[in-house]
């Protein structure tokens, strides 16, 4: 009798094992792990210097025409990187046209914006800087602030040295995307692809598996499951307006191609249940109900109560580890630094 | 030779020393440095967890009726605890009546606000939450907020053990009158009354000498070098109404006497170099010219520039040490979580 009970579990656990592995080798088709380290950058070399610097720059206000927003006001590190409202609120309390994306992992993205217009984050932090609706700032304003303050100058000479003029606009992208860079949150989903059997539940393995069968991974894939490649929201079946406004064609403004109408980058998924609301809209808060528009409209599936429970399991397990950021101390302001104005023009 | 060099030597250091001592006990009189440990709080015991609390609850913008601002937005850590302008842009882009001003130490003030009608940093902190033209939230709401997140409940009810439905509007301000109570910035100066005279260099110890013996140190006395007492802004000469505007009579609001028409709580003046602009109009941006705005209008003195610059070397070595402080990570909304509005009423 023993032996057989013996026999019996080891059956059941080489079964278990030989399951976790198929389930494991089907995820390796569309998935990867977080690396571990921090990602090479296109042309900026990330060094401690840079990564100072950066992170300084990302938290200061100073960077807007206002000194009311610094990245860190969309982009809020305690809150998932991102700042929990449909869409952002900006330079004289205008609304931004879209949802802001997190900061976390997104050095990984394909590519940055809803429509991917800008190729990396150095790019990117060059937008919202000089968008009316958000820092309504210059280039040259930026470059006025920083050389106004000895501290910055010598930073910047740390973060590009030999450069002549190092406290520019274009270094201070570069040394925000070196910042960004180290904001990378391993999570369960990591460990269980990195072989830890035990890191996702049996709901969240359910859901993996659904996300994988119904046809999710197609689109978000990858090692930020999601974040590259283009697709229209509404593949099957176009949602209401409410959630997809008439008004914002997507890519379109970006390719200016009939066929990019309504098109969008798909969201990457790390930590989406803390960045609701949902879709470049925002308009939606609760992430079930965003799973059953996105089965609906881009599968044209309706999913049972119990598959959207374990599909929305399942992406509980891509919210991963912060690091630990301590806030910068940054220079104090100078008799030549621009003072902040809260006219809008 | 060598013997009476070495008396000259001897001389000279102990009449050095006795010079040192002697300011010293001149500054006794007007001065104490900062405590070493965390200030007690009136019925408020200081507990790591309410600390661990406080913090994120001064990082979460959601306290706010359209989760655009939390007190760190004004009172930002990075740019030394106030938010380098005139006065604070809140709600709807409205502007604040009067200039932010540091967190840092303020729980070593008498009283809070520039008028002092706040008698600590737990009845400081409701104020802002409930202005309009600040966060323009309800005690109703924020509750309603903190009770929609789990892990904000079981956070209050470590930080107020005992307590039934502890995750209420009171106990927010406790915690984070908890949290600023550990922003003490230990300074050059304290070091120096402490018994170091190579804290403070020969001209900031010049500018000390001046300091008290014009009569700047009658007001700015104490641990925070101000802080507590009031004093008509205008004293001897009423500076221009672009300084000490009309329409703000100050402390008048608070007691309703003629008597306190545009009188203010004496500034406390740690860590002034970092806080620019200056007055509760924000209106000067240059220490110096403040300092002599200051000598004009309360002493009726008219300053050398020598005489100014060794009062801001002085004040320079009221700058102190920030403590390092980590982002907290909140909780993520649920769907019972009163939604952000940007509407204004």
């Amino acid at each position: 009798m023993r032996l057989i009970l013996s026999a019996l579990v080891a059956t059941t656990a080489l079964a278990g094992a030989a399951q976790a592995d198929a389930l494991r080798d089907k995820a390796a088709e569309f998935f990867k792990p977080l690396p571990s380290t921090i990602p090479a950058l296109n042309e900026n070399t990330v060094t401690p210097e840079k990564v100072d610097l950066g992170k300084a720059l990302f938290f200061d206000p100073r960077l807007s025409a206002s000194g009311v927003f610094s990245c860190y006001s969309c982009h809020n590190l305690t809150t998932g990187g991102d700042d929990n409202m449909e869409t952002s609120v900006g330079h004289g309390w205008q609304k931004g046209p879209r949802n802001s994306p997190t900061v976390l992992n997104a050095v990984l993205n394909e590519a940055q914006f809803w429509d991917g217009r800008a190729e990396d984050l150095a790019a990117q932090a060059k937008g919202p800087i000089q968008a009316g609706v958000e820092m309504a700032n210059t280039p040259e304003a930026v470059e006025a602030t920083l050389n106004s303050m000895p501290q910055y100058v010598d930073w910047f000479k740390a973060a590009f040295p030999g450069e002549e003029n190092a406290a520019n606009f274009d270094n201070m992208a570069k040394a925000i995307e070196a910042f960004e860079a180290t904001l990378i949150t391993p999570a369960p989903f990591d460990a269980w692809l990195n072989g830890d059997d035990n890191a996702l539940s049996a709901d969240q393995k359910a859901g993996l598996e659904l996300f994988i069968d119904k046809g999710c991974s197609s689109c978000h894939s990858g090692v930020n499951v999601g974040g590259h490649g283009y697709y229209p929201f509404g593949l099957i079946e176009k949602p209401g307006s409410e959630i997809l406004p008439v008004g914002d064609k997507g890519r379109f403004s970006v390719t200016e191609t009939a066929d990019d109408e309504y098109v969008f980058r798909a969201s990457p998924l790390r930590n989406i249940d803390q960045t609701a609301p949902y879709f470049h809209s925002g308009k939606v808060w609760d992430l079930k109900v965003a799973v059953q528009i996105m089965a609906e409209s881009q599968l044209g599936e309706e999913l049972s109560d119990q598959e959207a429970d374990q599909l929305v399991a399942f992406l509980g397990s891509l919210t991963g580890k912060v690091p630990e950021v301590t806030l910068p101390l940054l220079p104090a302001e100078t008799t030549g630094t621009p003072r902040p104005t809260s006219e809008v023009k």
